[in-house]
């Protein structure tokens, strides 16, 4: 019923040998080279070879200790110039507003929701809208790096569970969630929940079914998913909240987009001091919750989030795009909130997990414009090594992955990608280039002269989806290019 | 000597036949459906088809006013949802840094310059690094669609000739700047000219050369190239301003890009009111003139510009990378100031005009996001039709070369590129795509219900130069894709 392109068959070891590059701590990445990393049937990584000589020496020390054979083994080499590198985290993103992403003139949230989306999400109650839109969506974020998507399906519970299924059939890691979303003032009439006990009947059904489908939510797990305050009822937040607590369930939502969204929220609910505080009066705010945007919050907001210990997902492709705002990241590490990156497709414009982490340096550029004081300006800039950290560690620390994925560790599951960049020859062409133009190799030029650092910032600003050359999920290959 | 990729032989007419679109006014594009273009031997526009019920009649209507036959054309004509497009125009671009894309640091514009900028183009004296550096640009940006960039080399007389020739052989249509950089104080002692009359000598010496390739400058014209007031002598931008009048030629420099190099400049020049006025007391502010950046003009200084009828290059990718500011396009119009793209390598990360027009709607949302009163707010942003007016005729306009390039008119030259967008299948495969993944259809995925303005939103916000599959330059093939 769901498409597959991955091989059957027996599955042997992984064995992969070469560069490694990830996240030391949010300021520094560690480059690991000649080194080797032994992968076994379940796709968790259970030895690494660091500090040899050659990449063979490494291959025979990891055979050694983990007494598997050559023949046991896949081996996945890097050829000069590739690297491993963590897959990407997508903390936000609609699947089924995917067909819009670029489409958005010169609306903001409010008037975007109304034009753009919800006639487009409420469009995929027919299933065979939604699978085209929903494989589109899965196999283009895979292409681009984007080993676990955290997704916001729609309000239809059929949908949203072929979402589901698409997921584990085409083996991304995924949260999916069901959209809630019963406040009859606030949601089209022919786009909503009937009413609160509908809302919660129908989350608990998608959750029931993915259940059924991975058990042990090892790929896929239901995520709770109020849309936004301004469109669920109190009864509906409550209920939710519920469902979090007995079933230890993660939430996303909306917060602080827009400056009138936050109007309208104080409107709504004039009991509560604050958005944040809305959610949590409605037990939303807990340490599985993931925050989107959180352009606007105040301080008390951020000593509340970071009390809760939720978590926000940084969308700068879609705030800058909507004109939302530019969200404080440093400040919010200082608040000691962990933050992660989010698409936000099609607020954000762009699949990418790597465009979102070149847009937080820009966008931490357009913010540090306006800070007079020199050392406050600089501060506030994001480095290279600070947005791959979002794109990777960041984002597993905001899906309570931390101790799964986001690096190479022996203990983490095999979530990675094999990044090439571009070779440039003494002619000025490129290396592997046929006839027909750059066909494989992306827009990452590399002269030969540059440092690691120097490569990876390259990268960082003209990477593609054609530097990444193979994906692995839970250590099963799930996208590979030329 | 140089790299040739053209192929040889008789050339036939071109007829063109499809849909074309391009920009009617600032605010419009012109969508022209079954339509045809014939194209003469010099690469002219001599006759075009519209409104025919179909590409075949309009076809035969091209025949039948140039009286050419079918035997004497070359057809090239657009499959299902391609179409075709005014060639791009680089308005403000640096070859010799292409190197360092990406590679920026925290710096802002004069660290930058000493930490990574002046080591680069001082070694590419060296005519293999040269080569190797400047065929690998002008390759590169053409592959995006650049049919026109005006470039700045270095300091060096062969190196900067070297990059003429390529420009020449590759088919780019290219203003070629020698770099005049003469004062002792600001330039490096290892990277500048030994005096005003040397600078002025070395300009003469490129200029030469440029005419002796193409006398008529029909291709590859020479443009007058201070690199801006701090690095240049007053003698050596009067001795420049002198050229500008005899030889009638273009200049470029820098304005206003920092707000350090503002101060700077003010330090340097006390008898000057201004940035621009340092330039105009010194005749460079001429309606030949395009001025780079511009992000903190005064009134003044806008005023002045309009009056001398100079123009200036806005550069969002290197603005935002840099930390410099962020550029007003619409009040700059609303001075008369007629505004171009730049991609600003290496001070932009980026090689591609479409990513500079989609960053310039993106930064003109981050100056909204500043503005309290709403209709000045929306009025800043700029749409996706003014975005690719600034990438064509803008910039055409810029470079004097408006009613030569930039849209499709009889009489105008034949710079333009073929776009593809990629093809959503029912089972949300891509048309076209192959078991190696998605190879050849780029990032825009159209569902097939999308409007003409949805599709161009589309490729503005996730197009590459996988979209641009053919590029010519008057009316020559300069550039193609599978």
């Amino acid at each position: 019923m769901v498409p597959t392109r991955l091989a059957p068959g027996p599955r042997k070891f992984h064995v992969l040998l070469g560069t490694f590059i990830h996240s030391k701590s949010r300021t520094e990445l560690e480059y690991i080279h000649d080194a080797g990393v032994a992968v076994d049937h379940g796709g968790t990584i259970v030895a690494i070879a660091r500090d040899c000589e050659s990449v063979n020496v490494a291959k025979d020390r990891l055979l050694e200790e983990t007494g598997w054979t050559h023949s046991d083994v896949d081996v996945v080499a890097c050829r000069e110039g590739q690297f491993f590198f963590p897959g990407f985290i997508d903390t936000h993103v609609h699947a089924s507003q995917y067909p819009n992403v670029g489409i958005f003139g010169k609306s903001t949230l409010l008037d975007w929701l109304e034009k753009y989306t919800f006639p487009l999400e409420s469009s995929l109650s027919d299933l065979a809208k939604a699978r085209k839109v929903y494989t589109a969506c899965v196999r283009r974020t895979l292409s681009h790096g984007t080993t676990t998507a955290t997704y916001y399906a729609t309000v239809d519970v059929p949908a949203t569970n072929l979402l589901a299924d698409l997921c584990l059939a085409l083996g991304q890691r995924a949260f999916v969630g069901r959209v809630c979303m019963d406040r009859k003032e606030l949601c089209p009439s022919y786009y909503r929940d009937e009413s609160a006990e509908q809302s919660l009947h129908n989350a608990m059904e998608s959750i029931a079914h993915i259940k059924e489908i991975d058990p042990g939510y090892e790929l896929i797990s239901p995520i709770l998913t109020p849309r936004f305050a301004p469109s669920c009822s109190s009864e509906g937040m409550k209920g939710l909240s519920a469902i979090q607590k007995s079933e230890d369930l993660p939430v996303q939502t909306h917060i602080s987009e827009n400056k009138s969204e936050i109007q309208l929220v104080a409107d709504m609910y004039p009991d509560s001091e604050s958005y944040a505080k809305v959610y949590d009066d409605h037990g939303l705010l807990t340490p599985k919750t993931v925050l989107a945007h959180a352009v606007h919050i105040t301080e008390d907001e951020a000593r509340l989030i970071s009390q809760r210990e939720s978590k926000v997902s940084h969308c700068p492709c879609s705030n800058s795009s909507l004109t939302s705002g530019e969200a404080r990241v440093r400040w919010m590490w200082e608040q000691g909130i962990e933050v992660g990156l989010g698409t936000d497709m099609s607020g954000g414009y762009s699949p990418s997990i790597l465009e979102a982490a070149r847009q937080a340096t820009l966008t931490s550029r357009h913010l540090a414009m306006q800070i007079v004081d020199e050392a406050l300006r600089e501060k506030t800039k994001l480095t290279v090594e600070e947005a791959l950290y979002l794109a990777t560690r960041g984002g597993a620390h905001c899906l309570g992955l931390g101790d799964k994925v986001g690096g190479f560790e022996v203990g983490k599951q095999l979530d990675a990608q094999l990044i090439t960049l571009g070779q440039v020859q003494d002619d000025g062409s490129r290396a592997g280039e046929d006839d027909d133009g750059y066909l494989d190799a992306g827009n990452v030029d590399i002269f030969g002269w540059e440092t690691w650092e120097e490569r990876i910032a390259k990268w960082l600003y003209n990477g593609d989806d054609r530097n990444t050359k193979k994906v692995w999920v839970k250590g099963r290959l799930v996208h590979h290019r030329r």
